[in-house]
């Protein structure tokens, strides 16, 4: 879901009814990030409050690489790694997650393994295969073992768009929400639903039912889930002891536009970029009786705040054994404060960009190669601007691109090299990007190897379905990672 | 202004508390538009209810051209157009214009004279000259006489962009509406701010405190006066009889951008284009009482709907003795009802493009030729969409390029002419098309002729003043017309 995807943030057609309600119930953050513009390592990054060149979710087969977790990856997420939920179990949470994983497929990368104790979802995205004959379909776990598989037992109709997936998603959340409510216990929800990946679905009763066509349908499905969770909270008596946070893993993926791609507002490209468009998203904090409603705040945050914010929800204190990059978001939706950071824009093992204040400066561009666009791969549709979304990879790491994002959100002009406000905002940002790289540990990477005979062929519970399958040989080669 | 400088419709920075604020008290218009993409002809339209072609706000000089009411020109609003407040008069009402009046500064076009009772303001835009030397500063009227000029009388300081305009027309404003609430008289106030229009300006007490520059500076101060005009009527306990719409008359100038130039959000292009982005307009009715608060309209609606829906809330039929475009809006503000109309999009004297329910067709496609445009004239920086922001003037009168506006308003992906879904769309546009066509009687076109012997060299009041300049010799030429 894209930032332009909500009528709070401007959608044309609004049709984001409950979201735009929870805003002004709660907190818009009108700057807010995610910590990488593809899945995979942004949720890694969400789950370890660290940025996925530390956590290991990155490669280093080519510069600047986007890369993920599909069915062949090796990796996943390291043993090493402290998630969330592994640090709320200190304080007696129960934790679950609903949806996708996407931090590796592998038993040892299981989620239960990692500090959840309930699961019901995917472990990789739902894009295919689709007919598990020469690949496994994805398999969909309940807790340790495997249920079925997507296109076999959880269908999605590929002609009209139609599953009933965000329905089982919504009702596996208000019956774990009861439940906690009834046992008293404090629990951690991660509700990682992806109805708005293509290929896009909604259930039959919202199918046909937005102006925007079949990704309107999935927004508005979600949107609708999204007002049913918080009614559930209020109508449980626990909203003014829930803090709810929605947010995205990455902008919206423009080249599954206009059929199945949502919208980045004005932003520059989308998915895939380290543009705003890839990388700002929607997001809304929500918590009657704490937050003040209605409150809009400027404070730059990324989705890695979310780890250190819940743990100081909960009394905890971040590991001190490591760099978190997550910083504590409360004082900026409790009191409004504003707390100066930079945000880091890493495509691989790159760091891109950076943003300090209103300033942006990119020390590479790229949107993707010449021979990807000429194949009709365009991740800035109708947006090109010359010298910026560029199909070569471009550096400008000894006089970067500068933009102000507050006179040119679009990131169409940018400053003049010579000017003065070029030499006193890159003064600035200079130091930051100093500081950032001299410290900066990269962990070992988790996505370079791949491998088909690691796919979801048989998973732990195949057996008892008869749906195991036979693995081919072990044949490991380095990840193709085409942008 | 455009569609996207308002928070409540997506500006990044969401600067306009008082306007979000009179959107969540009243109803947002998500698909409001401009009669056409420059600032005379729309006037023009809102002040008549008829589109330019009709009420001769167009040129014939050329193809498709964008014209306006400069210093030189010779036209104006022909006495045979009943403009609002002439109507209104029959009412009861007292009419005031503050601001640019922009349609035609020759005697017989004077405010007064077309049903205005008071006028502070100027005939022409502020954008020049500036010296006074060989063509006369646009004059300041107070009703029939001059009262000073631009940049000698009322400053606009270009190198800081600091004048204090928009508070004078506040405070006129405020002090007409204190006398008529005191006489118990009912009035039509037409609020004709231009502090958004190159040169931006805006008073010293905004001037930086916008994240988006001096454009952001002017729309804030713009917003703060809403903001005391509406406290202002609910001070005087008259919020509850007194109907206030917002909108602006073209898209936001993206020629002007970054530094002057507003935002229309993800629509296509600026001001003097038929795309979105030149003719989407911010939309905000408010009438405390009477509109539900918080409303969403997705009626499509037209500046000369404004003419219609005023007759109707002042108990006055419109007239009957020629074609009226505008329709009364009042069953879709009061009662959520959608009323089934097209939009046409003209650009001087051909229609461009057409909208009928979420389906746009472009007759005719042209941002600007390739000789401006290879200057840098560029109305749509950024948004090259191949084959629709064309710079030759393309015909597709006999197969249209549709959009779909809900899955598409940036109008990027037009539908294939061999699907089922455009013939069907085609089929219900045809007629609409057809019909209007059909009893199209085109005014006699004022946008003609230029004279510098027209320009405002010798107001009425410039002796008292000691400001009569004299004029050249007589030379009306065909005015020319770039784009």
């Amino acid at each position: 879901m894209g930032w332009g995807d909500l009528g709070a943030f401007g959608e044309p057609s609004k049709e984001t009814p409950n979201l735009d309600q929870m805003a002004s119930e709660g907190m818009l953050f009108l700057d807010f990030y995610t910590a990488n513009p593809l899945c995979s390592p942004s949720r890694a990054a969400l789950l370890t409050g660290r940025l996925p060149v530390r956590n290991g979710f990155y490669t280093t087969n080519g510069h600047a690489r986007n890369a993920y977790t599909p069915q062949d990856i090796v990796g996943g997420i390291p043993d090493s790694e402290l998630l969330l939920p592994e640090l709320l179990k200190k304080a007696g949470y129960i934790n679950k997650i609903i949806g996708k994983w996407h931090l590796g497929h592998r038993p040892q990368f299981h989620p239960l393994k990692h500090g959840f104790d309930e699961w019901f979802g995917s472990p990789n995205c739902h894009f295919g295969p689709f007919d598990n004959r020469a690949l496994p379909n994805i398999p969909v776990y309940r807790d340790w073992e495997m249920i079925g598989r997507y296109y076999e037992d959880f269908k999605i109709d590929r002609k009209t768009g139609e599953a009933n997936l965000t329905q089982i998603y919504l009702q596996e959340a208000l019956d774990f929400i009861s439940k906690q409510q009834a046992s008293q216990q404090p629990f951690f929800l991660y509700w990682a639903i992806d109805a708005t990946h293509a290929p896009v679905y909604a259930s039959k009763h919202f199918l046909g039912t937005s102006q925007r066509g079949l990704y309107g349908d999935a927004v508005r499905e979600i949107d609708d889930s999204v007002g049913k969770i918080l009614k559930h909270l209020q109508k449980l008596g626990i909203s003014e002891n829930t803090f709810v946070f929605f947010t995205s893993d990455n902008g919206a993926a423009l080249i599954s536009a206009p059929k199945e791609g949502g919208s980045n507002g004005r932003f520059l490209c989308g998915k895939q970029t380290t543009f705003e468009g890839g990388m700002r998203e929607p997001a809304i904090a929500w918590w009657p009786g704490h937050i003040p409603a209605g409150g809009v705040s400027r404070q730059l945050g990324n989705v890695m705040d979310l780890f250190t914010t819940s743990l100081s929800l909960a009394g905890l204190q971040p590991p001190s054994d490591r760099q978190i990059d997550g910083i504590d978001l409360l004082p900026a939706i409790l009191q409004g404060k504003l707390i100066d950071r930079p945000i880091f824009y890493y495509r691989g093992n790159e760091m891109m960009a950076v943003r300090v204040g209103l300033y942006k400066a990119h020390y590479w561009t790229w949107s993707n190669s010449w021979e990807e666009y000429s194949k009709g791969v365009d991740f800035c549709p109708g947006q090109n601007v010359s010298g910026v979304t560029t199909h070569t990879q471009e550096e400008h790491t000894t006089l970067p691109l500068l933009f102000h994002l507050g006179r040119d959100p679009g990131e169409k002009y940018p400053l003049s090299f010579a000017s003065d406000e070029y030499q006193r905002a890159m003064e600035r940002i200079s130091l930051v990007v100093q500081q950032h790289k001299a410290t900066m540990v990269p962990g070992e990477p988790q996505l370079n190897v791949c491998d088909k005979a690691v796919m979801n062929w048989s998973p732990p519970g195949c057996e008892k379905l008869g749906k195991c399958l036979k693995p081919p040989k072990s044949d490991p080669k380095k990840c193709f990672w085409p942008h």
